[in-house]
């Protein structure tokens, strides 16, 4: 059960008081506060965890602070879509918009390298009007004698260029809880010139340490990605350990499976989830073509398989693509060969523009002719 | 890459010599030499393995012992898309044309029930303009005990039905050879009202006696289904099984793989590996959403995750769909819990017209930006 | 429900008639009766099937046809072990016994190659004082260009060869229905100078109309191999299929799962399914090493890692294992690089046999000590 | 390329400095010192990086301080066993010896809830002579709402009982780098009157920071459990990160692989690997046979499929056994219902020795008959 307050409610009143009272003596009942800080008011959600079975819904909602009250399933109690549950899908992170009814692309670079190749990324994204790129910084290689990434070192450079050309959000992969300390710290010595949106990778999804060191803060919002080798159950269940210790701002990004089943693709696309982590949870959903596919195979006609992976992805509502580019593949010191290349970027954005549009039009379509018959 | 030597030709002669010690040098190369023995002269094959990507055919052709060469990739010989190699794709049966460029849809029942459904399904067919569908009258189940398919007795008033609605091509699944000729027969006994496109189930996808038994008929065209636990790769292979007794005339059909890394989907959607297949093969490749996404969840968007699915594999340049309807989901003796239902075809059907249409605009969009930069 | 009729009762007697029409006239119930011809008599079954959660089992047993009433699961009705069902299992054949107690030993060639190395390998087997071979006529191969076995025209020298040893029973597998035929033609124009056991491929575990044709005949015992990309349920189930159409002589094969979680194994060993199997089917259990671990790699103590997955087998209960070997494996036509050597033999059935014997051992060991403390 | 220099060598010896200079100078290469400090004297590995393809061995192995050089493959260089590699296995640690060719046993509980049933347990293995248990205190659970263990509460009632009872290891899985200092501390606040082996779950298999954590200590050695779903070559490469960190005591678990192929079982039993890890790396190897299976079915031989899947880790040489018991199984509040019971342990002991001597006769075996063909 949730008892949703009223907006803005104080601590102090008298209303508060003898709600909370109430809910503390419910027998079997334990409770978890969990503040949602919007624009222009807070909210506050009291789950009332244990034996609620046998609560009334309508005497919770009776309850002098309560605005509304909701039966919500044992799975996913915060970032979980349940029934009848209306509550706001999505936030607004540095100007930035992510909800399950919008899109942002995110291309840019797996690895960084050299500053050059960040700027000549980052130019191209701002000569194309991007806001948001992938940088990373740190990186989990499963061999331990591999490039592990550039940390802390490079982030002055990546964040002052993003600045620069205007970037808003940078996806970065964490491993490790201090590095959302190197972060903030160099962006607020930096005077905040760009933000960043925490990476939690697939190797660290059932990480559950370092995903309550990210859900303690609510500076950064979240890009999830779904273990490889777990049920989509499992990793929803992950994700949730973020919101338990207090940030739902998160985005789950679909990134392909590991199985033999995907071959000659490096993972076995998983994009037919897209809808259906939007019904079961209010996270918006991201993409990863360029590691579901991880090839740069070209069809009969024409397209890359990577494109058409993005593709099905977006046409079926995805709200985030994440892909990787690099204005020198060959050059790359991760994930080289499977880069999508700067020439291709014009396109790229067409293409998924005109999808995510085809998005659109299927809904009405639907709405339209459904039940005509 | 397989060099023959001129006839006859003497291993002490100059000739010969230069030309082994030539290609016994190319780096990453071993050779399998083949004596052929016929009445009047001997042929040696050279078969040249390994690292022979790089290899120039002409280069090997003009050495002084070798009357010819010829590029072979070692897979799918027959079905297989080989570099240079012009051969068309795709073949008309019936009326209706089936290729990698166009598109499509057999909309019909899993299991055929009885006359009145058939009726109900094929008459709205017709009247949306549709000249395919599906019917199963055999139907291999994993429990000895479910219902196995009402067999040839449904043919005759199955087929009898087609030809009053107008319907040119039913795809049917055959679990034995003798369904072949059942079903040739009753069509001719009929006066072949309608055509049939044989179907081969994913439990039969390494039945290769049954797929050399349908490879050595031409008069029906194949709905060959990949195998749900093997890789792609081996499934290609089996396909194969029918061109090399002489019926090329296959479309490749995906429809999920069995992994629990699908759930809550009944099995793994694949659509990712259509622009794969036909990159891979001359085959027309069909998607069948109905058994990868087994299920009528619905998604935040109001459309139906079977039919986001179904968007997917179109968007990437599917050239078939084969889908479940029911007249009475809750009558189907097989899967009707997964089909759609009469009222939602019209939706359906334009869903798929705009994707196709949109996979078409991505062509164009591609060829006009593409290296634009 | 399952209603054991008394032995040797004949159609004509008033109790018979009585027992079944009563049964017969039980509502929402259909019957299926199944015989098995034993040594020194008759024993008829009669399955009750459809509406049967409210039939009395004391009554069903007081019919005065009926020996036994037993409550039976609606899986793998005959095959099937249930809550307090004491039948026996196990068969035999030929002179050699098969069931869940005992163990049976079938080393030998994969393919069939040539008469000189089948006599090479049958000569050692009878010298080791062994009755049991395997030898594969018929290979279904996945690619069709691969060597697909000599068929039937090797089967006379097999057959004779065997005979001249003394082998009573050879796993053969087949592929088609027509070779039931082609085999029994051969044994009976030869005198019968051995037995053989129908092999039923992982690639054809779910051919239902060859597991039905096979089921047709009770004249060879069948050795029905796991499917290598489905469920053990799936497995057990297509088991299921010989039985119902009347052969349950039917042993099950554990011969390792395709999923790359087995590497570097050919396959996934999942011989931790011997007693699984042997809970939930009355079937004996053979184990095969060489297909599953598909390698000959060396532990550090000494040993092949495919001994070791035999031993594992064998320890937990396995009732018999089907090993390749080859006298020459570098010559071998199919699967030569796994197979076992002839000098590798001795070892290889006296470690059987100690594991065999620590699992008898085992037992006795558990029936002392459990619940002692 | 692997340099292991004369023992106690100083690193102020001529011998030293020569060395080093000449190795820090190979073009391409870069150097890692890891240093084993064993029983009676120190020995330093220097690990030659980069290009060392061209390397001389020979010319390495005759530098002054240079005892032996031997040539290692990529992969898991320190953990690894390569070619012509006769470096010891194994460790000792208070007391107890782990190596590829003994056997522990830790029986205990999967998570400590009462001081109760942690005295129980303890007193048991005590009476059977046991020295070594499992104890979880810091439980991940795949659901944020379930019981994530007692923590660092626990651990001083835990530990000081563990010195009543004489045991000297417990297997413990840690979460975050924190736990290493908290069980420190409270070891040797409480005058260390146990050891601790820290786990490794198989959701942290690929945490790299974890583990780099982990592998900067000495003093206590790890219990590595295999990732359930990725690759063993992936699991292993994860284990090398402990040991290029400086901690080579590892010991390597198989636990199970997540795939639906191992149903009725929790996981797939993996113990086929045994001797495959022991293979490729010096690491003992343990079997968790209660996760892998992770129910209490019993065969028709009336033992425990868990017994069954222990015996096959151990009649194929396994060095470790960590198995769920619990003196209420009912009252587990993890787990519970798969544990075995207390008065199951003088069998559970017993099985476990008579497959350990029965490993060793089948060494036996094969050492005086293979070959004597």
């Amino acid at each position: 059960m949730l008892a949703i307050l009223h907006p803005n409610i104080s601590r102090d009143s008298q209303a508060y008081r003898e709600t909370m009272h109430f809910l503390e003596n419910l027998p079997g009942v334990t409770l978890r506060l969990h503040e949602v800080q919007g624009a222009t008011q807070k909210l506050t959600e009291v789950y009332l965890l244990g034996e609620t079975k046998s609560l009334d819904k309508d005497e919770i909602a009776a309850l002098p602070a309560v605005e509304r009250a909701i039966r919500i399933s044992q799975e996913y109690r915060i970032l979980g879509r349940h029934l009848d549950d209306l509550r706001q899908n999505g936030f607004t992170y540095n100007g930035v918009t992510f909800d399950q009814s919008n899109l942002n692309i995110f291309a840019g670079l797996c690895a960084v390298d050299n500053q050059e190749h960040v700027d000549m990324m980052m130019r191209s994204l701002s000569e194309h009007g991007q806001e948001c790129t992938r940088m990373g910084a740190y990186k989990p290689r499963t061999n331990p004698y591999s490039f592990q990434g550039h940390g802390k070192g490079c982030l002055p450079w990546v964040f002052e260029t993003a600045g620069k050309y205007g970037i808003r959000v940078i996806a970065m992969e964490i491993t490790h809880e201090s590095h959302i300390e190197e972060i903030d710290n160099c962006l607020e010595k930096l005077g905040r010139p760009t933000g960043v949106m925490l990476q939690v990778g697939t190797r660290n999804t059932q990480n559950f340490e370092l995903l309550k060191a990210i859900g303690r803060q609510q500076t950064y919002p979240v890009l999830f990605k779904r273990g490889f080798g777990i049920t989509l159950n499992e990793s929803l269940n992950a994700a949730e350990y973020l919101a338990t210790e207090g940030n739902a701002k998160v985005i789950f990004c679909l990134r392909g499976m590991k199985t033999e089943a995907g071959q000659p693709h490096r993972n076995m696309v998983d994009f037919a989830h897209v809808p259906t982590v939007k019904r079961l949870t209010r996270m918006p959903v991201c993409v990863d073509p360029s590691h579901s596919v991880g090839t740069r195979d070209r069809a009969p006609d024409g397209l890359l398989e990577v494109t058409h992976a993005t593709a099905q992805g977006v046409i079926a509502g995805a709200n985030m693509v994440l892909a990787d580019f690099h204005p020198r593949p060959e050059k790359a010191l991760v994930d080289g060969p499977q880069a999508l290349q700067m020439d291709e970027l014009p396109a790229f954005l067409a293409d998924i523009q005109l999808c995510h549009e085809t998005w659109k039009k299927r809904q009405q379509l639907y709405r339209r002719l459904e039940g005509a018959e």
